[in-house]
């Protein structure tokens, strides 16, 4: 034996590596390893960015996972957001060990597994909190937080070199709408015990102050039901904020209305949160959609999916008046119970202004709070918790970086602050923090059935296709002679409006033949030479005459 | 004679058409027209929407005064933004009459048209505030109003049947940097006269208060360059804000940085406003970008474009790694000088992620003040003017209504206070004002050299290849016999990776086989016919298989 290992100096240290979710909002998963054990925090998906052309879904890659299949003993999710269970369905087909999750979560794990028929397959375990739960070299206790959905958790990860403490989205409400406040006191006693690592949400690290409890939106609801008594009201929200529906149908009960849910999310939510018993739902206070038109509008309350002006979604069609039993009328009260996302504010806009011009009220703020935690309660887990390293997580690099500033600015030396990146591994034990290594974390794109089969190259071709369309030029040639039998035909799709811009694909077609005239000439039988001519030929003629530079593909057939 | 026409009843109104501009920010344009004269306020464009795939710019459909060619005066322009100003060099190419606008506005219309080789083409005439011009039946003054580009102004249009004001975008500044602030005392005397409909700026009137001088931002940028003496600073702002440039400079040079200006329509607008004495540059103060690396970084301020997030301006190619010259340090401190434009919130929080990933340090809030009237302003010009019609302008609705609320609250009855829609020809004078036609006002795209030749088909081939791809399918027949000589062959783009899915494109190319042999079984000779039993087969195929719907093209060509 070394001297080092006699003095404890090569003991291995804890392995921290998000494969997703750092620098942007969404796709939250992150490994833990230790020796011959990985755990995994979260298996989110995220939504794709204005670029990412027919792409339904972004999931995250999971080939360091793959790698290390015999390592990987679970998934503990902190709650039931897409953008930390949403990938289950997709990961867990290759990677298939136990889930683990609070009662709400589960149920919607459940719902998710059971639409992909896979829940037979899978092995979960329903938690408590306080519950601690043995993983490989882990063990991992689930600590109760609170957030826009119900039974979220935080987790403390006991590994063999100290502890992490991981929020998940968290805020802190002292007077939710459901349940308990976060266990402010399981946070202190973990601290007092030493904690190695915090990693805690950045979302709101920006925002000044305190999140404001979930009940103030009751509060807002009531003024508004008082306010406006002979109008229908329409209430776009969350579908997951199953407290928020809660609340509303409370007002609506108080105030003698009839609730109606529209929305497929909307739907399913409240009927897994109702059969888990986390909504309840007074008696003939639900109605039925079919029969929406029996009772006098003044006396409904119509809860809908749509608030970030998602084009399919119920709310939309509404203000499109594409919707089926659901016309806005100038008697319409419209409330959105929610803040736009980043990069929805402009759709979110478009419908405003379309329920404005079909004459409607709307009312867009104050009747929404954050699920996050802002700065002032940022710092209250840092002085609970305590921990020796920072390591901030949820949120865009921007909000990681106020994070920083703010345990900085709680004492903790800036060296202590870690600021990884997606596919970062960190080594972190006592003694020291450092980036060893960086695993691929390349985005995967779920397109339809399809997932992986879209790659760069053909989001890249879409792209072309997108802003520019495409020019097709086909012909037939003997095989022996290269003589042309058939063709140049020409084809666009995207290009130009053909009636309106004939002359220009006349033109087209006569540079086509002086072009073929050309290669004929030439001698030119290579397929290779001749599609490239033809191409190059057929470029630059619609640069010259259009400025513009539409995909064209030549096509040649041999007989 | 009839009696009502001795009443003086049928006396004709004014006409006002919007042809642009309402519900929606940018592209505007109103038609007044009296009898044979119609007048023009400003010429402006709008910029694509994101499912306006491929297109550069959308300009206004000027059919209805194509159709009054002869009746049509002149173009009067409020001031120098794209959204005012943009669309006239082409509509001035069917619509050549003359421009009048103040001397800033007409320098960078003159720079505008010079670009479009049509300077020599066009009837230009600089006008001073206060002066008045003679167009047809209408006579148009000019007056002094404050916005974020100087020498903007407010419109007195006199018509036959009373005064309208028209604002333009406008501000109320008592503390300008450049010129005097907005001219009151001429909104009070025309209001004394009697003043038939105001149609002011709405963009703000969601927003409470008072909008703030630009002056304060000056006061912001002296406390930010005392506090960063020994790092680069690079401010991002809007090229157009004249002002705003003037204090980077004026600041500069007291904390004694010399100056660097990047991005095309930075430098362009900065030599027009120096060229016209609308910005004062110190001897010595502005640098060449060419000779940036013979200056200490520390005495450097690098003034940009793309305060947008716009993906090809320099900011974006700064934080991309993709800058020729200049590279993101953690030494360097960028200053947004501006505000997300709705729906840009996106884009420029990717940018400000880029630069907080280099280390760099980003100040992005309050170093802009907007350069709209806020809720009190408006209300004072209310106060001043007094008009009998109110029509709020210049806004999406949601703002246009905010204005009408307070038009209401300043004691203009209800049925006075008009929301146009674009098109809409309000018909007005003293006795009455009512929408009595409705024109066709569609939008009309500009792509490359193109004007108007993509339209809604074209656009939904695009968003249709965008997000699906395509997959041609050609084959060679011959013309008697109708027999298969080559083919069918597959081709796809934007569909998936072929080298990853080349079972998928087997497996496509035997179904096509099948369909074919059913076809020659059948005896079906019409194209039209194969064409479509093609496309269904393989529609129906790549359905089942992937859950998607990439546009099909079958091509048959005969020899």
């Amino acid at each position: 034996m070394s001297k080092k290992k006699n003095q404890g100096q090569q003991k291995p240290g804890l392995k921290i590596i998000p494969l997703g979710g750092l620098e942007e909002i969404g796709m939250n998963i992150t490994a833990f390893e230790y020796e011959d054990s990985i755990i995994i925090v979260d298996c989110g998906l995220s939504f794709p960015e204005d670029d990412m052309y027919g792409i339904d879904l972004v999931i995250p890659d999971v080939t360091y996972l793959r790698d290390n299949l015999d390592k990987v003993k679970g998934f503990f999710i902190t709650h039931g957001h897409e953008d930390h269970i949403g990938a289950i369905p997709y990961v867990l087909r290759e990677i298939n060990v136990p889930i683990y999750a609070t009662k709400l979560t589960m149920g919607i794990i459940d719902h998710k597994l059971e639409e992909h028929r896979m829940l037979s397959d899978v092995k979960r375990k329903v938690v408590s909190y306080g519950q601690h739960i043995n993983s490989g070299s882990f063990r991992v206790e689930f600590i109760r937080t609170n957030h826009s959905i119900q039974d979220a958790a935080a987790l403390a990860i006991y590994s063999p070199v100290g502890i992490v403490v991981h929020t998940g989205d968290f805020k802190i409400d002292y007077t939710p709408v459901f349940g308990d406040p976060i266990d402010l006191q399981r946070f202190g006693e973990i601290g007092k015990k030493g904690v190695l690592a915090l990693m805690c949400d950045s979302t709101n690290a920006e925002r000044e102050g305190f999140t404001q409890s979930e009940k103030s939106v009751g509060r807002a609801l009531d003024d508004i039901f008082s306010d406006h008594k002979k109008k229908r009201i329409i209430i776009a929200t969350f579908a997951s904020n199953v407290d928020r529906v809660q609340q509303i149908i409370n007002t609506a009960h108080k105030y003698g209305r009839k609730v109606f849910v529209e929305g497929r999310s909307m739907v399913n939510i409240i009927k897994t949160a109702s059969e888990l018993g986390y909504i309840k739902i007074p008696d003939n206070t639900l109605g039925d959609m079919d029969n929406i038109k029996d009772i006098p509008e003044a006396r409904t309350v119509l809860i809908t999916t749509g608030s970030q002006g998602e084009s399919m979604a119920a709310l939309s069609r509404m203000a499109n008046g594409m919707h089926k039993r659901v016309q806005i009328k100038p008697s319409d009260l419209i409330v959105f119970s929610s803040h736009p996302i980043p990069g929805n504010e402009k759709a979110v806009n478009n419908i405003i202004n379309e329920l404005f011009i079909k004459g409607a009220e709307v009312i867009f703020q104050d009747v929404h709070v954050s699920g996050h935690a802002c700065r002032e309660d940022i710092k209250l887990i840092y002085s609970l918790v305590r921990p020796k390293y920072s390591i901030p997580v949820h949120g865009e690099y921007r909000h990681l970086k106020a994070q920083a500033a703010i345990a900085e600015d709680m004492g903790i030396p800036k060296d202590h602050i870690i600021l990884l990146k997606t596919g970062d591994v960190l080594d972190i034990d006592e003694d020291h923090a450092k980036v060893v290594d960086h695993v691929s974390c390349n985005e995967v794109f779920v397109d339809g059935l399809g997932v992986g089969d879209v790659g760069n190259v053909v989001l890249k071709d879409r792209q072309h296709l997108a802003e520019e369309g495409v020019i097709i030029i086909v012909m037939t040639l003997e095989s022996m002679s290269g003589r042309l039998l058939a063709g140049p035909d020409i084809i666009s799709r995207g290009f130009v409006y053909v009636r309106e811009s004939g002359d220009l694909l006349e033109e087209a077609r006569k540079t086509m033949n002086e072009t073929m005239d050309k290669i004929q000439s030439k001698n030119i039988t290579d397929w290779g030479h001749i599609k490239s001519e033809i191409k190059d030929a057929m470029g630059e003629f619609v640069w010259r005459e259009t400025k513009r530079k539409p995909m064209i593909i030549p096509i040649i057939m041999e007989v």
